[in-house]
């Protein structure tokens, strides 16, 4: 077998590798089942029992409230960027507040806006998106039907440590990024939703979080696969939903709890993985520019450019050349980026950081 | 590693073996990519490559021709139920005619009812849907946005053998459980959509193939995820695809292409396994009653009953100890079904027509 990389990915990202070794063994035959995971049918006491863990797992992480529904749904982040003001937002009458603190921000409010009006609550586009609002900065519409944050924008590193005050306006999070990385006060929230392709499993399950009382709000007018209310009446079974996706997310999940010890330790494995790299760049004197503002710094992802623009390339280059790879900043900022979601390891950090400050001593 | 079964499941259901065995050497490393198939980027060019691959493999065995987009979604065909009606019923001011020969139609024509008017051109209620329309008694509207037909209806085993005649009006079909079991003249169809977990790979993958005059027509008051000319243009790759999946599709469309020969050859091969399993019933002089008229029998799933439905269990259960999985029938048909799609081999029919004829002996 080849060698496995340091996968500094954004997404799809490095997966936990005994939940990848698990998967391997089984690939042929689910024990009990007879065939693979991916031959058995979403209705059968073996898929039953991986979608039921998936979900105990996820309530255990996360301490989610009995209130809230937990879903597996299809289509990645950006088909809740549309269902969200679908279900909340269409013939109602009111508006949508977007706090804007990255292109995914962006990227929501635009789905939102075929569906209805969606107001800018905050805009940090004048800087390149590399600050959280201050608090007198806010400009919320107390008759909202949701207000929209992006916790972790995974393109310029700007994550929230805290969510905004919002009232009694449901809070809305494209939580992609962040999800289970730290714990969070899911109580906080109307929805919190999250692609499954950085913390959680392989691309191809979106896990929604939903307060009950707002999932019965679904319009009627909605295709089932489309409305909240639906699809948790069918507890993610009203089609055969994607199940080799969510046997991941099972595996990731026990992962979490049972090598790891849940997202307290996972958190702080991942502020001392970030330090790491946010130190190598403060300590270059210059050599290496970070992004975001101190205060929302990422611990997630951790965009940086090298001061000669020059010097992008022969970093990459080398680094690839180390077992260092998917470091390329998205174009909208320049320069590099470490994805370093809850699966790389401490050593993957340690040894970019070593990169990082040897490069720097050579090339500056 | 246990033993697999022969898996009558009808889906998710059965994948050919050297797909399974690709997938599994390579899963902890794609050879090139230094990481999991599962944790690589949509957008490098690994995964480029093997999205590329999946739709010539496709274009190749279905001879689709070039005014036609190959798309892979997400959310299954019963997300499609919904998108065509939101693309191509709401706000015309038409209305869509569906062909009713069973479950999945209905359900189709319920989820576009939520988008616009609808009208069952035809219904097999009245016998069960166990046939299908003759000529003279489908009630067709010259002016329908489309017309609606499900190829192969699943759960009663009820198979066009070729298109019905719909003029000019654009035929959209839902071919979940045949497509890539046979030839299909797709230039007939404006828009043909198939869950992936019957003959194409393994849940969570969609693949819809439509015309790019009938694309083009998508409004614009849709979320980019759920319009078919903002998907298009992505090349499914708007957002992040179900990668995993796809990759599957890649690994079973290539064993078709390479090891079975083409869709004739499948097909060949497919009304073989069918006629052993449909001998069966008609030899066995009432004990095994079959559901579809002989006209419309799916060469994909076969549902009989027991004439004596005490027998049913004792059936199911001495099938499962010789290793035949997943035969026992949809609730609302009763009785058994042998689903034998693509990736079932002869010698499983074989062992369960030896098994039918055998359990027929005993206990008549």
């Amino acid at each position: 077998m080849e060698k496995r990389v340091y996968n500094f990915s954004p997404g799809p990202a490095v997966l936990p590798l005994p939940a990848l070794e698990e998967a391997r063994r089984d690939l042929l035959v689910l024990p009990g089942a007879g065939a693979s995971i991916m031959e058995i049918s979403h209705r059968s006491k073996e898929f039953t029992a991986i979608i039921e863990a998936a979900e105990a797992n996820l309530r255990r992480l996360l301490a989610v409230p009995d209130d809230y529904h937990v879903l597996f749904l299809s289509g990645g982040a950006q088909m809740q960027f549309g269902m969200v003001p679908m279900n909340f937002l269409r013939n109602t009458g009111k508006s949508a507040d977007y706090i804007l603190t990255g292109s995914w921000g962006n990227k929501a409010m635009e789905a939102a806006a075929t569906q209805g009006n969606v107001r800018a609550a905050f805009d940090a586009a004048g800087t390149n998106y590399n600050r959280l609002p201050e608090s007198d900065e806010l400009d919320l519409d107390p008759k909202a039907a949701y207000v929209h944050i992006t916790s972790n924008e995974t393109i310029q590193g700007v994550q929230f440590p805290s969510e905004p005050e919002v009232g009694d306006v449901p809070l809305v999070c494209d939580s992609s990024s962040d999800l289970l990385s730290r714990p969070v006060p899911v109580e906080k929230y109307g929805v919190l939703y999250a692609c499954a392709q950085k913390n959680l499993g392989p691309a191809g399950v979106t896990l929604v979080i939903i307060r009950k009382d707002l999932a019965d709000r679904s319009p009627d007018d909605l295709p089932p696969m489309l409305n909240y209310k639906a699809m948790a009446d069918g507890k993610s079974l009203a089609n055969t939903p994607p199940t080799f996706p969510i046997y991941m997310v099972r595996l990731v999940t026990e992962w979490l709890l049972n090598e790891v010890g849940g997202l307290e330790k996972m958190a702080e494995i991942n502020r001392k993985k970030a330090a790491l790299l946010y130190d190598a760049v403060d300590k270059s004197e210059g050599f290496y520019l970070p992004h975001a503002e101190p205060d929302c710094r990422s611990i997630m992802n951790v965009p940086f450019r090298l001061a000669d623009a020059d010097l992008d390339g022969p970093f990459l280059e080398q680094a690839a050349a180390a077992g260092l790879a998917g470091l390329k900043g998205h174009r909208s900022v320049g320069g590099c980026r470490a994805s370093i979601y809850n699966a790389m390891p401490v050593e993957g950090v340690e040894k970019l950081r070593g990169f990082m400050l040897e490069f720097c001593e050579k090339n500056r």
